[in-house]
């Protein structure tokens, strides 16, 4: 048998080469970001690369070039001018992890078959609540698929609070409960609506200020009406970092008003909840210890690897009586080990993917100090990039001030545009700007700088820093790479 | 830069080397499975081996320290004796196809940022929707993380087509649904109608034949029961392949009653749907084509890594339609490629793992061909163990009949209980025997089996074969140890 698997031991070794081969070369400057083809470019093959599945084998040989190849035609996102997502950089303990998470290939339910990651996540997840300032670390909390699942959670968990007999007997044994999130906030608490069946009318968008934080006040009249109609305000999620503006909702203003009319506080720090690490910084999330949960992404400004968020839940005991089903024929309770430790029946998930190991080790690795620095820097640069663009030619900023978090927003003027006056014309040729910039960056492969309108802004550059290959010659690049693909617009 | 890079470079070499030695010494017999401790052991250190979180980094050394240890007080899942989840063994063609998942560390909402893994996606959900026998292929489909969820989806886009008011105005727009599913069914079931805001009392168990099998005139009984007190039935879920007795329910009746009464028929074969890769077999499913979703884990039976996980639908667009909330911020429609790619707005979750590519490489590897031939091979590895145990002294089946599944189930009845009488006493005593067997094996780490209890039978094991490096030796192995460890009980 064991010589069966040798040619297998090998052609794991070759890929081995092939892979940290691509890691040099990612960081090397002078390889491109990417090699863009459009979809029916890939889709009807490139040479000797095939992506249909066919009955018969092919050959460990073929099988390394289509490894050779999936990484050719894919994107580096951790190459030092990647700048498109929250989430960039290769950091190398992380994939290290990874790569011993894959090869333990396990299940988080429970400690039978996951001692160790199981602890791991436990002790992991008590340094985090201590770094919100929940006393002695204590409550409880799971890693999740990622920050749209940990946000529904927060939901799910907030309703079992106030409503237990919705588990049971559903949604029609609660009043119409309402929640509040910010017009600015992510997404996933919109789709949570949807999916735990408030319905999206029932979440309330509240107004935000220039910067993008929610106006406390425009909550309390928000809560105030709802009641007025005979709804129960249930929920509201602070963004602390949102996606577009990095803007750090006021959690204390909102605490006053969740215990004042006793709905459950949530903050949403997915990409925002780094900055607990930074002694410079975590003054932003001021009043994060009142929050009843937290959702928190390791793989976003920490640079772990893909997947890594956590919820926190300050309570413990919630997250296990709205999620459990007590399926004893999974969880037995008559083990040889203390099965509390099993976390099974806390997740709205069966098997579970082991999500902790990257993220201990690289913590073990860095240090909290670690983190730190690295959060340090990313500001520092944002800070730089901020410095750079808001006075330059050709350059207006989206809003007035530095940045909260690493997002940097600003429009790229092209010097045809520079005269027109402010008008429906100019503004319908500046929203075309940043998508053609956008796609000659991806041609060219020299960087990538995410865009998007929000509310009645034309489209405009995003631009965050996470990556920790990231230097000051790279935002510059990017700043001088954006003015070379515009300069003709 | 680079030359800062290669002590971390070396770094993740010799991690390699720790865990080629590990997938090496994993394949060997005379290894144990594991080195059982403790909670609390491991939780007041090893030698050498401290969990705890600092602020101060801990050299590269120590890192390779902590790798090596968090491998030796793991459990090997893929030893070929370790028969206790669904999903077992360590196919090479997939950890490396799960380390250049990492390596490239990205995210499947775009085509931007993973066109060749979003491709890949497209493709094989289309082979599986052939599989299933939907014409064409046609239809949609998403990998999610785990049965649990893609269960959890089905659920909601049944509620998405019969009631799409949901979405925005919540349950209450809908009258009182009902579900209904085995009482051998997967309990996440369960857990999508707490979470969905159905109510678990509003999902309706359905009794079983003694083989596990939902009896279709029970459906049809509760289905009229139902909608008599003016509730309205929903969705069905059949599963093919239950958790413990491995049972198909018979799909082609249910559909018969699904369609009868205009209900959403979901199966779930996250355990059995690998059988459609074999010719042999796949009638247990037949009837699946009928259905209008269906769960399939290709991280079970199929040896695929975890996590692996599809859900598929008949109707295209109810995906996208129930999932998606139009954030132009996240998902820009002015691209310069066929935004149709980008899946993101299909799902609940926002970003999301690249699960797709370690299953693509094992099917180019392996062919249709060899999925077949390692399913066919377990299941004639199940029939050796069925007929080994089923007149064996000391053993006594918990059904009658060769399973439909991998799934075999049996007590161990030790020699001292072998002359009592059916009876309170035998049970009680019956009920330690497999725990205590369990606990004996974890300890001196030869085998692992699962065991439960399931209905009003008391605590049985449930022996599943899917891992490729078993063979009948070690399934002989099993039973000579569970009559070594339980002769004295």
């Amino acid at each position: 048998h064991q010589g069966k698997q040798e040619p297998t031991m090998q052609f794991l070794l070759e890929v081995v080469e092939i892979l940290t081969n691509y890691v040099r070369k990612t960081f090397d400057r002078s390889t491109k970001i990417l090699d863009f083809h459009h979809p029916h470019q890939l889709l009807e093959g490139m040479e000797g690369f095939n992506l249909e599945l066919s009955d018969q084998p092919e050959s460990l040989e073929q099988i390394l070039v289509d490894c050779r190849d999936t990484l050719k035609y894919g994107v580096r996102t951790g190459h030092p001018r990647f700048f498109n997502q929250l989430s960039t950089g290769l950091d190398i303990v992380g994939l290290a992890g990874e790569w011993l998470t894959s090869t333990a290939n396990t299940n988080m339910f429970t400690y039978e078959i996951a001692p160790v990651f199981v602890l791991m996540e436990q002790l992991t997840l008590k340094k985090m609540r201590e770094m919100v300032g929940w006393p002695g670390g204590e409550g409880d909390g799971i890693f999740s698929p990622g920050g749209a699942i940990s946000n529904m959670y927060s939901v799910m968990i907030a309703r079992y609070k106030f409503f237990p007999e919705v588990k049971t007997k559903g949604m029609a044994a609660a009043p119409r409960l309402v929640l509040f999130t910010s017009e600015h906030s992510h997404y996933s608490i919109k789709k949570a609506s949807a999916a735990l069946g408030f319905g999206t009318e029932n979440l309330i968008l509240l107004n935000t200020d220039k910067r993008g934080r929610v106006i406390p006040a425009d909550l309390e009249a928000k809560v105030i009406e709802a009641k007025q109609k005979g709804y129960v305000p249930m929920f509201v999620n602070a963004t602390a970092g949102t996606t577009v503006y990095g803007a750090f909702d006021p959690i204390n203003e909102i605490a006053d008003i969740c215990e004042k009319y006793n709905m459950w506080l949530h903050v949403d720090g997915a990409w925002g909840g780094g900055l607990l690490m930074s002694r410079k910084h975590k003054h932003k999330l001021n009043g994060i210890e009142r929050a009843n949960s937290v959702t928190w992404n390791p793989h976003k400004m920490m640079g772990v690897p893909l997947q890594c968020s956590a919820v926190l839940v300050r309570e413990w005991g919630l997250l296990q009586g709205c999620n459990s089903m007590c399926a004893d024929y999974l969880f037995q309770p008559d083990k040889q080990y203390d099965v509390t430790y099993d976390t099974g029946d806390k997740a709205i998930q069966c098997g579970r993917h082991v999500d902790i190991f990257k993220f201990w080790l690289m913590w073990k690795a860095k240090g909290t100090v670690g983190f730190e620095q690295h959060i340090d820097n990313c500001l520092d640069l944002s800070a730089h990039l901020y410095n750079k663009v808001r006075n330059r030619e050709g350059f207006e900023m989206v809003f007035d001030g530095e940045p909260q978090h690493t997002n940097v927003c600003f429009w790229y003027i092209p010097p045809s545009l520079r005269g027109l006056p402010d008008g429906d014309e100019r503004r319908e040729s500046l929203h075309k700007v940043a998508p053609k910039i956008k796609a000659m960056m991806m041609e060219s492969g020299s960087t990538m700088v995410g865009y998007q309108p929000q509310g009645d802004k034309v489209n405009f550059f995003r631009m965050v820093i996470s990556n920790p290959a990231a230097t000051r010659s790279d935002v510059d690049f990017v700043i001088e790479e954006i003015e070379r693909l515009g300069a003709d617009l």
